[in-house]
């Protein structure tokens, strides 16, 4: 029964597919210096996070995208002991990093000082105090300025970036990697989203090639985030000594989604997106 | 820019949450003797079908969740000779099990005469012929009166129902199932979708439960639909002789979304999914 109080959140994921979560109350909507900020209670998922328009997150399903944008490189990697977050300004990703024991020190490096403020305030199950953790250390400023000064200092990168558009579109293409590859130390990982493979193949294509042309070894893998558009996501895993497609240890934490079966199993790709990648 | 040539189909995936497809021209909508059908052209993902406002299968995606519902069951029984499709009045599914060489027949059986009628003049690209192929048999009948009546006949047997409401609710629970085992000869498999286990966990829980409690061996593993509610989807496999997680053949046939290695990787279920099926 439509009533003045049924309020839908609405996400064109295409020009011809839509998302709608029901909502509850309204805790924030406003414009930042980088983009409108949403902060409001579905009936269904929790608390939604939106960026201009788009979702970035629900309290039900985020650890599904934090879990598997974090462990694979992580668990893949020798001794992760100094991580830089680029983006990620709701701090699930930061959350899924300090998980980590091996992790002496995490970077987040977000251009938003006010998404960080406000998920820090009403995000708190999402964040779980990571932001205060005495690993964590916070900077406001643009990813790629932070990125192309440092050099051979981080075991991994994970950039928790939204689509290549607005504020984030210097997050992608070959420069921002190269840069990338200049602060990885030795034997680093770096692993970021590309979006969905079946609407925006187009992405994950250039990312994949984008990253090829920069690092020795490129690996894609996916997994499963239902608010975000179709369902099925896709990272890319890059290194020059190699990206291992299985955990080297066991997670010492529990998890919603991510399992090291899972891990290994997200290395298989669907035909479409296998032929996608050999174009 | 919404014009009044602007029409969206929404389907209400829960309570909470809805996926909107943007429509081109609408083919039909009429009420058959069981359900609303609904046929359409969407502007970006092909033909929609929809029962009782629920999507059934848009053309860009069908393929994903039709071969993952046939060829693990196919690929992992050793001579899948004789057939059985409960459902799939779209003949998608028909199409998939006619391009295992090793069947001689397949039998589908559709309660509603009308949506294999439309579906024939309307979707070709799904059903490519395959009702008019020499190995198919079409019977309209309820399925679990035709199930009741076989014994021993059948190799695989495939239930391609919508959700356990309206005339598909027959098609779920313990007495249907034994009937199923009845139909099939020995060392059979059967195999059925199990909706959404991040919307509909219960769903899954029961039928995997149920079946657990008439054959020897249940497996679930899962596939990616993106029109489906969550774009995760659940399959059971069950049979008395175990159940191979595993191809035992090479397919012989192209493929938008199965691959040998998908086939090996959809049994890796996400800690919430293997939680929800211990408890």
């Amino acid at each position: 029964m439509s009533t003045e109080d049924d309020r839908w959140f609405t996400e064109a994921q295409t020009e011809g597919v839509c998302l709608g979560l029901r909502l509850g109350r309204e805790i924030l909507a406003r414009k930042t210096p980088y983009q409108d900020l949403l902060l409001a209670e579905t009936t269904e998922l929790g608390k939604l996070l939106a960026l201009d328009g788009r979702i970035m997150l629900t309290e039900r399903d985020e650890a599904f995208y934090h879990e598997m944008l974090v462990h694979p490189a992580l668990l893949g990697h020798i001794n992760p002991r100094r991580v830089l977050v680029i983006g990620g300004g709701d701090g699930g990703t930061l959350r899924e990093v300090l998980r980590h024991k091996e992790v002496e020190e995490a970077v987040l490096v977000e251009i938003d000082r006010e998404v960080v403020q406000e998920c820090r305030r009403f995000l708190g199950p999402v964040h779980r105090g990571s932001f205060d953790d005495p690993r964590a250390k916070i900077v406001f400023q643009p990813g790629q300025e932070f990125v192309s000064n440092a050099r051979s200092e981080y075991d991994v990168i994970i950039v928790d970036s939204s689509d290549p558009v607005g504020p984030n579109l210097p997050l992608f293409g070959e420069p921002f990697f190269r840069d990338c590859r200049e602060a990885l130390r030795e034997g680093g990982t770096f692993v970021c989203q590309c979006g969905s493979p079946f609407y925006y193949p187009e992405e994950l294509k250039e990312v994949h090639r984008d990253l090829g042309s920069v690092f020795g070894y490129v690996e894609v893998y996916l997994g499963f985030v239902p608010t975000y558009p179709s369902g099925l996501w896709s990272f890319c895993l890059a290194g020059d000594q190699g990206v291992p497609r299985v955990p080297l240890r066991e997670p010492l934490f529990s998890t919603k989604y991510y399992t090291p079966q899972v891990h290994r199993a997200a290395f298989a790709l669907p035909r479409f997106v296998e032929e996608l990648l050999s174009q």
